[in-house]
């Protein structure tokens, strides 16, 4: 757990950081400091511009989590440069701060996956934008900032009349429940499906999408959500309930798809709901986030709880097992094209009124902690954006010794204390404990 | 193997037989002598008229495969009765032949699942058929036969012009070929595929199918099929070769689909040929019948081959598994409609002249065994079809002692003499060591 404890660092510090990101070998792409030396940027190195960025200095819980300055990004042939408005936040997120996820750079680096924004500059050989066009990005990381340098091919553009914590919450969410449902899913008028998390973005985008064609939900999600979702999802179901009885109930059949992001015990629960020619899709593991810091001990826990299946009993049963992962398509198997084709066709469902993002709530930089800590707690309904033009709240009368940005040299002496500008201070206070208790309860 | 050895039975053993049929469970929706007792049945039992029908009379090669006459069929409520014009060979009726099928009735019972033909009687309840419709029928067992009694719903209309034959050919081969392709795999224009056993009857529907909207196939088959193949298939690949770098040259990221009836060794081979959102579909287990009679020691061996593949396998590598076992959907999982649903996809596309079935050969019912052994071989290009109204082929001059209905009685006593009514002595007289050794050489 030494990386929780990471100091905040100083300016200094974070430039000397931004060098020492350069061997990370993953972060090739889109490595905002590798134009510089190359002759192409513009020479105004010495007293580098600064943004603001959320930065994880160490793999681990929330405290991990701080807003630095960091030098303004470098463009690259190929590349972008966006002027950040909205950022989306995703369970990859958490997952990424926990280091459960593979191919991550060495911490520190600036975390996030989503951003919409302006194009301010625009790198040789990029044909497709020019500066002031408004887009979505799906950077590896690193879109937690106010600027970022994206691989245009990572890049979208966004219509007219669509803001840009709406485009931030159509991205991932849209283009992934769009797979699943008409990609792999391929579910047709009066197919029936079972979806976890139903409160979550990709949930509600889900939603949305099956009442575009008259699909069957049943949703599950924490009972104290139930009464917000019923507008949205046919039928609820309780999150850590054994729910199999009620579905047997409206559809003794079963259903012809599940949508898993859970993984673990549902995965064979999920199977054996499944009608003949029935599919299970795996989209997520969240299971393996399970807690503040235990992540490795129980993403392996989670890893041999999951059946394997032959494939001679999808052939006795007519099932199909399906996995999606929009991260590994993007940046390990070079597949932005079909994605781009993908958001169209989201853009398209949206021009024409047939979806519309459910935003949860907008945060501060400064409270992206809260953030996390709503939606690792599964109390959000729709999308969690964050939105670096916004002031943080208000912080409650806790003893936080400094706010300006000057205050991080006096913290790297109180390593014990909370974070750098309030990043996480209200959602680790307010009990983490009964916290704990309840996930225990959710994933027994 | 004392099943192989069960003698040829008198024509009244048969009706013997068929009285030991009655106990068997799973025979309840079909069996044709359930009828009897219930008073529904004309009153013309005491002369039971006969007919001429494949009988298998136990488990294991082809000396288990008979011609014999059988009471002809009653009926019961909800089936027709057909005059029997064609029957397909498939290769589950290997497998059945073996006993590498589950829930099949005791021997001896009729094989053969696919049948075209005409309505000569109609049960109660009975509403979408006449007396004299033109139909195809895919009965649990008992289609080779001059008479069989089968559930309406798994009778389907042919339409005029569709001779008997085509109509065998066009039932289980299209429909299994159609799901795969545009249910299951939802291929499109420019998809890419690798199909096993492309010259089969499957296969050469499959690769028909394709053709209709522009998708790229690689065919598997052996090499001797190759020159037969060069115009249905795009890349013709040898059966038992390591194909892997031969499709990378020309595909190299690999295919979008993977068909794969054999098993085995296939499905890893398989799984790692495909794109990234790539399926792998198993349809089929040939590999399971290897030989003449070591099927169960086969089966299992097949089955410990095949690696089991965990659903966050599929999820990091954005790949998905199926499974398609048209048997088992239609007896196992009552899917009927859906299934009539497919084959009038098929006949649409068979009426605007997009498919024609290739038919590899006609054979007599007595010449079965030589059919049986020639897909066994995988000799066939296309369809082999049975057709009852055809003269068994003149044999060549083995002694073959009789060849007359009453020379039954004397071949029970030559157990180690081939089979009745010439059923199997051409095919196994074909040096069945060779044989052996050529599928050795496939499988390994």
């Amino acid at each position: 757990m030494a990386e929780e404890n990471a100091p905040a660092t100083t300016v200094a510090a974070a430039v000397a950081d931004q060098q020492q990101e350069k061997p990370v070998p993953d972060a090739a792409a889109g490595d905002q400091s590798k134009a510089e030396g190359n002759g192409k940027t513009v020479a105004e190195e010495p007293p580098k511009a600064e943004m603001k960025a959320v930065v994880l200095t160490g793999f681990g819980g929330l405290k991990s989590v701080k807003i630095l300055k960091k030098p303004e990004p470098t463009l690259a042939d190929g590349e972008v440069i966006i002027r950040v408005k909205a950022c989306g936040l995703n369970f990859q997120d958490l997952m990424a701060r926990q280091g459960a996820i593979e191919s991550l750079p060495k911490a520190p680096f600036i975390l996030g996956f989503e951003c919409s924004g302006v194009i301010e500059q625009v790198g040789e050989g990029v044909e497709k934008f020019k500066i002031g066009d408004r887009v979505v990005a799906l950077p590896e990381w690193r879109a937690w900032s106010e600027l970022v340098a994206v691989p245009a091919k990572n890049v979208f553009a966004i219509p007219e009349g669509l803001n840009f914590v709406d485009a931030a919450a159509l991205a991932t969410n849209y283009i992934v429940a769009y797979v699943l449902l008409f990609e792999l899913g391929a579910v047709k008028p009066g197919s029936s499906l079972i979806l976890h998390s139903a409160g979550g973005g990709v949930g509600q985008a889900v939603a949305q999408l099956c009442k575009t064609i008259d699909v069957t939900v049943f949703g599950v999600a924490s009972k104290s959500k139930h009464e917000a979702l019923k507008g949205t999802i046919d039928h609820l179901l309780e999150r850590g309930s054994d729910y199999a009885a009620e579905v047997r109930k409206v559809s003794p059949e079963g259903v012809d798809l599940f949508l898993d992001c859970v993984c673990g015990e549902e995965c064979s629960r999920g199977y054996s709901l499944l009608k003949p020619m029935g599919k299970y899709i795996l989209f997520g593991s969240s299971n393996i986030v399970t807690g503040e810091t235990k992540s490795f001990f129980s993403a392996a826990k989670s890893w041999w709880q999951v059946d394997k299946i032959s494939p001679l009993k999808l052939f006795d049963e007519n099932k199909t097992l399906m996995g999606f992962n929009l991260r590994r398509l993007l940046f390990h198997q070079n597949q932005s094209e079909y994605v781009a084709k993908i958001f169209d066709k989201v853009i398209g469902l949206w021009k024409d009124g047939k979806v519309k993002p459910v935003i949860d709530s907008t945060w501060a930089f400064e409270d992206v902690g809260e953030a996390m800590q709503k939606m690792h707690d599964r109390k959000n309904i729709g999308k969690i954006v964050l939105d670096p033009s916004l002031e943080p709240k208000p912080k409650p009368a806790t003893p936080v010794k400094g706010k300006s940005k000057n205050a991080d040299k006096e913290k790297e002496k109180k390593e014990e204390d909370s974070s750098a500008n309030g990043t996480s201070t209200p959602a680790e206070a307010s009990s983490p404990t009964t916290k704990e208790k309840e996930k225990e309860k959710e994933s027994s």
